[in-house]
């Protein structure tokens, strides 16, 4: 399921945004166009596929993930606007993160 | 022990912040002048005494609290310009939370 933003309470954003690599999948999609990173170019990510999935679903119970099938890849895509319109200020400063500082 | 906030990791921060008591704490002590309350004032609060005295640690430990004794009370401020510096907007979030959104 995708959540919108707006639904969502700060102490799920929070726990959402509490793991880091969680964390770090939002900042490898910030960093590129909206829909270009299909789910299986994450699997650098020192976690089980099953995990990743995980991750996955959390961040689109709390609005900060879409994601569309096309053929066989599911892409992703950042709902930056819509995240920072509901918490201002937060996607900042996990976006500013060090990547060596979990 | 207190921390400075420029030595706290987001991490650590998110951590401290993913509790709902310790950001009623952080509410109630934005409220009221630097200083104005002992420790012994927030025994409304649904916790033991010992998870309390925790909080306040945990705080402390992420460098949104400060605390000094007077006498037999233990008075409170909260680093809220330090704490705003390193970690632009995330207290503004906590501050405007519903009190009644845990």
């Amino acid at each position: 399921m995708h959540a919108s933003p707006v639904e969502v309470s700060l102490q799920a954003a929070l726990d959402a945004l509490s793991d880091p690599i969680r964390r770090r999948i939002v900042r490898e999609l910030a960093g590129v166009p909206d829909w270009s990173r299909p789910c299986g170019t994450f699997s650098h990510l020192p976690v089980a596929k099953s995990t990743l999935s995980h991750h996955f679903a959390v961040l689109r119970g709390v609005g900060l993930l879409e994601q569309r099938d096309e053929g066989p890849r599911r892409l992703n895509r950042l709902r930056r606007p819509e995240f920072d319109d509901r918490f201002p200020g937060l996607l900042p400063l996990i976006l500013t993160e060090p990547e060596d500082r979990p």
